[in-house]
């Protein structure tokens, strides 16, 4: 039996070409393993199929959702107005059995809002959380949450530790990955109380061996790889992601600035920018295409907006591994775990 | 009249040799308009002294504390059990009205705590603020605040924006410089409630001319100057800041990495290495030495505890240029400005 995804095709800002181009690759890519629904209008889709030499069969299916959220429109309202697009029938294509996974590059809030309302939660999930990677000079770590819960209380975070370490196993591949907390030092007692109350509890589970923790990370330490998985609000979160990722397109302006400062001549500058495409390569978010929302029943993974084919390829066939790794119930299983109460 | 400033001569990691360096420095550069009272051990202070060939004048005092605060205390107790420490000193010193100012590159929770006991703040300030800088590929942008203030309330970082503009102005040399939120998305509504809540009193007090607010900065803005002035709670300042920072020492081991993985020669290592050099020049802290606490009746500097020489004279320096400058009542009428209530 093939992994069914359900692919929002109208999600991201150049769909539906890139996602359908992303969809043919990743069926073309996984062979029998993988089953692609594309969702969106009908009429589109096929189009861009045909463009594209394909055609629908047992591993390529449209399906119909004539409305579409945009990457700007406001998450609950665009929810309730358009009830029928690509957002609501993808879910509701994992609700109903017809897919075993929902990936999006669409308007990330409105696929946490459906995930939310139409899935639902795990058992005992308090809040479902968001993770983000970043590359480090050894490898990539795991930030969450990057953004789906801005407000949190200890409890929230506690568990964000737990499912990020489950996730972090499976996707920096990795057994018992180290976790950290995002902090303002390195001591206990540093930082707000909610902090300090999740640092004892993280401890807690650490001594039980729940959990791989390695204590508080400094800003410093982040990119430096200081855990493998860096825990924090949703607020400190999506600063840090975006602020990380900010540096990748940053400094090749610099790096032209200051050849051109230089006078280097067109042979330099031409070592130059190998070295630093070279090293930036790890940074392409392209490589991992998604993310996949923690503590919702069911498997649902948000991409980009500015995907490009090779990311929804990507996005695509991590929502396949994902299922077939079943991180959901792992998920399950780890925070049902006795031994390691969410939090008291 | 020179500016007088009293220097922690114990802070810092290499103190006091490293100190009385930059210190003397400071002197040499500044000619008349500076007086340096270096406070500490007055034995091994004077020692140093006679080491580099000085001598006490008029422009080199020692006042001799017999005790020291190490780096790596917490704040609080040892100020209770060092009362002759060379903060308690130096602040002291500018209570009594024999220094101008207080520079230290110690301790930056005990020399937040003794300002704030010792000297107050000024008439209408909430909570004293400790600004950042972070270079930009434009030029330098504040963040503010850094590490004082990891809990607040949205009437306090009203009132770090307000101060915040304040030293822009002086420290960026530009006339009404931009101020921006941090936050999670660009638009307004963005955000925790705290957040959403500070987003309207910076439009409004925006609107009157008070401060030129830019509205919200998302983490991946802040490195490409999307604000002059970046407000944001000591927490997310913290993280931002050091995280920022980390870039430029992160980036020559990655820059060495590729070097080596692709095999380049010592021609072309040297061009790649002098590019990385010219680039990373203007991300070097020490060319501004420290930051003073907005919003402290006083004049008090905070330099990096790794401060080299050169660093502890950019130190002294600004110090000096900031009691010249009027920072402080500057900061004093921005805030008493009817016009502009801190906050409703």
């Amino acid at each position: 039996m093939p992994v069914r995804v359900a692919v929002d095709a109208m999600g991201g800002d150049h769909a539906p070409g890139v996602v359908v181009e992303g969809a043919l690759e990743a069926v073309a890519e996984a062979g029998d393993r993988l089953a692609v629904l594309l969702v969106g209008r009908e009429a589109e889709i096929r189009a861009e199929v045909e463009n594209r030499g394909g055609a629908e069969d047992d591993r390529l299916r449209v399906v119909d959702a004539p409305e579409v959220i945009g990457m700007g429109e406001a998450a609950t309202e665009a929810l309730k107005r358009k009830p029928d697009s690509s957002i609501h029938r993808g879910i509701g294509a994992v609700k109903a059995g017809r897919a075993d996974a929902f990936a999006s590059a669409g308007n990330t809030g409105a696929v946490m809002a459906a995930a939310l309302f139409g899935l639902g939660r795990l058992p005992g999930v308090l809040r479902p959380a968001l993770p983000g990677y970043l590359p480090t000079p050894t490898g990539t770590c795991v930030l969450l949450d990057v953004g789906a819960n801005v407000e949190v209380r200890p409890e929230h975070l506690v568990q964000f530790a737990r499912m990020g370490a489950v996730f972090g196993e499976f996707f920096l591949d990795r057994e018992d990955p180290t976790v950290g907390l995002v902090n303002v030092g390195e001591e206990p007692g540093k930082g707000t109380d909610t902090v300090k109350e999740v640092y004892e509890a993280l401890r807690a589970l650490g001594d039980r061996g729940a959990i791989h923790f390695v204590g508080n990370v400094e800003g410093r330490d982040i990119l430096r790889h200081g855990a493998d998985v860096c825990v924090c609000d949703g607020f400190v979160g999506n600063v840090v992601l975006k602020l990380a990722e900010s540096v990748s397109t940053i400094l090749p302006d610099l790096v032209r600035a200051e050849i051109g400062r230089q006078g280097l001549g067109a042979d330099h500058a031409r070592t130059v920018g190998g070295v630093l495409r070279g090293m930036l390569a790890p940074f392409d978010y392209q490589a991992h295409g998604g993310v996949p929302m923690l503590g919702i029943d069911g498997t649902v993974v948000i991409g980009h907006g500015g995907s490009t084919a090779r990311a929804i390829r990507q996005m695509v066939l991590s929502a396949a591994r994902l299922v077939e790794q079943n991180l959901t119930s792992r998920i399950a299983r780890a925070l049902a775990d006795d031994d390691a109460p969410p939090h008291p």
